[in-house]
């Protein structure tokens, strides 16, 4: 028999079945009522979520096209742009803008810790005469597990006027608290395969007014990922072209669930996860990638493991005791492995991942207290 | 109780049960041999499809996505395109070159006619400086029903010798023979939910070996759509940024099953579709949109009716009778009723289509001999 896989990765995530059956009803027509019906309810859910007045705007994309939406919209070439970097999605954001031309500044931050918002005030204060157009900032950054402090950076760039912040918070949206509009956020881009607990193929991107006067200006060709065309139609809730209609029964699901659960519990559980990993993680002398004075995402752990190989502990866990985790990027490849804990993913996750972890050091001779792990785990899930 | 709906529209289509069922997996890693045994499988059977040995990428996207893929990979700012346009999917290429800053001429015929191949000759015969990038043709157009004469117009474009043939395949790949080597075309853009029988989601972009030339020296910004990076991923069976691997279990289940059933199977079903739902409609004394003197597209066949209004036919249909037609689209809307014969659908769609289609007519007074589409359907199936 081959194992059935637990996926513990940064996404995808594992779905609730009801979700997964959503998606498997007959295809509707999407000019139709029963579409529309569809669109509004689900527009309704999504606003609830980013906690904002502001327009949501769906794109069938990844993430990363909805990042590309959420730049060519609001910009022209030749803007100034400050991006935040401190892993492989703050590098992604720096190619796409220097790919269409943007005049691109870097704020960095060794991968693993988090940005420092003090800097990004230094560079928007020192900006006298409000060239800097946009302000670009990942929210948690999936490639190592740090939370930056958006709530900060979002304060200081509200406070230079100009600048637009453009948000990924593809694996922070649904995640922890991103309230859109109490922290004035111009643009945020997620993905349905994170925090909204459903199958990749659906891109998000919530624009504020403030955004859409930048839309009017802004110069970069685009036909597919014009927001503006998107807007338009989602006031009348229907799409410019064919929309993943299989992919949005599956998200009216998904966000109806969540309603019912509510934002605190789906945050309160979200932290209780990544606690309780640490924690076991700690207990098992595995070093954690992010140390504990920064904010660790509540999605990812990254672990950089030093008396056993990153990727034979990786491949262990998959082939022997089907539990799957993400393996470092980039320049990190080989040195970490990643747990995702996000999507449909319970406390009997975590206990499991972590007993498998056990059993795999086990396997590879680590030097470790068999136990510690699920008891630490087990001692977060007590409350005590 | 609500009427089960029969969706007679072209695209999206019904899809086979098994299909929707692979798509309602568990999604797995997008970063994992699983993935790439899928990929490979995939990639194999769309070569398959696409009667070719140049490379199909799959791209998370609607067809107009894929289509603008298409154009901003081999085309540069300024550059001059022929564009054939006789219906909204020619209007709409348009429009794309236009927004990328193409420089467009048009090739153009009424809605309902199909394009002048020999219109496409003189114009490519009188560029001697070669100035002609590209030809943009749409093979079935969906808004009326018709469809080019694709193979003559490849000649025509082959015989420029510079131009690339940008082949919107759309709606009849997999309905109808677009041997892609045979006719020599460079690049051909279709979509899931269409000929594919399964649900909206991916685009298909298949290049030739003279369009990647193309690729090296063309100019437009591209990230999310860049096919080169897709290519190169697409070499070990991954790709870019992450898949919506449900669609992808789907478009396996579906591929699997066409490759089953065959090419030439798969197309004469489909002409004898379009054909009996033909020979119904003339039987009805319903005016069809495209006459008889034109090949007529095996996806959709379009109605002109004169003594009932076509959106009064429309919601009879669906609302009484649970049969969901497609309304005309742009400058035809209320002119134009549309009956999608594509995906997953039977003998029995035709008839069944075609006697709610009696008794609405009947519902509305319109004069016309009952039971004489049924058994003009009927004698198409019987193949006398």
């Amino acid at each position: 028999m081959e194992n059935p896989l637990l996926l513990m990765i940064p996404g995808p995530t594992p779905v609730p079945e009801p979700v997964l059956f959503a998606s498997a009803r007959q295809p509707i027509s999407h000019r139709s009522q029963d579409f529309r019906d569809l669109m509004a309810d689900i527009t309704v859910h999504l606003k609830w979520l980013h906690q904002t007045q502001n327009e949501v705007l769906i794109l069938a994309s990844s993430g990363t096209g909805a990042m590309e939406a959420g730049i060519i919209n609001f910009l022209s070439p030749g803007d100034r742009v400050l991006v935040g970097c401190n892993g492989k999605f703050g590098d992604r954001w720096t190619l796409v803008c220097e790919q269409f031309g943007l005049i691109t500044e870097r704020i960095t931050a060794p991968w693993g810790k988090a940005l420092d918002p003090k800097r990004f005030r230094q560079h928007l204060e020192a900006d006298l005469d409000k060239q800097i157009k946009a302000v670009i900032v990942t929210h948690s950054e999936t490639s190592t597990g740090v939370l930056n402090d958006l709530e900060t950076i979002s304060r200081h760039i509200k406070a230079h006027g100009q600048a637009l912040s453009i948000i990924d918070a593809v694996t922070s949206l649904g995640i922890c608290p991103v309230p859109v509009d109490e922290w004035g956020l111009d643009v945020v881009v997620s993905a349905s395969q994170k925090g909204y607990r459903m199958p990749p193929g659906l891109g998000f991107v919530c624009v504020s007014p403030k955004a859409w006067q930048a839309y009017e200006t802004a110069r970069f060709p685009r036909f597919y990922f014009d927001l503006g065309k998107c807007r338009t139609d989602a006031a009348t809730n229907t799409t410019p072209f064919t929309p993943p209609v299989n992919l949005f029964f599956a998200l009216q699901m998904s966000l109806t669930l969540m309603k019912a659960e509510g934002l605190s519990a789906m945050f309160a559980h979200q932290q209780r996860l990544m606690q309780a990993t640490r924690a076991a993680l700690h207990a098992l002398d595995l070093p954690l990638f992010v140390p504990d004075h920064y904010v660790a995402s509540p999605a990812v752990t990254a672990i950089a493991p030093d008396q056993v190989a990153p990727e034979t502990l990786r491949f262990k866990l998959q082939q022997q005791y089907g539990v799957v985790i993400a393996a470092g990027q980039d320049h990190m490849r080989g040195k970490l492995v990643r747990i995702g804990h996000l999507g449909y993913v319970c406390d009997r996750s975590i206990v499991t991942t972590i007993a498998a972890i056990e059993a795999a050091l086990k396997d590879l001779d680590y030097p470790f207290q068999v136990g510690a792990g699920v008891e630490a785990a087990h001692r977060i899930f007590k409350g005590s």
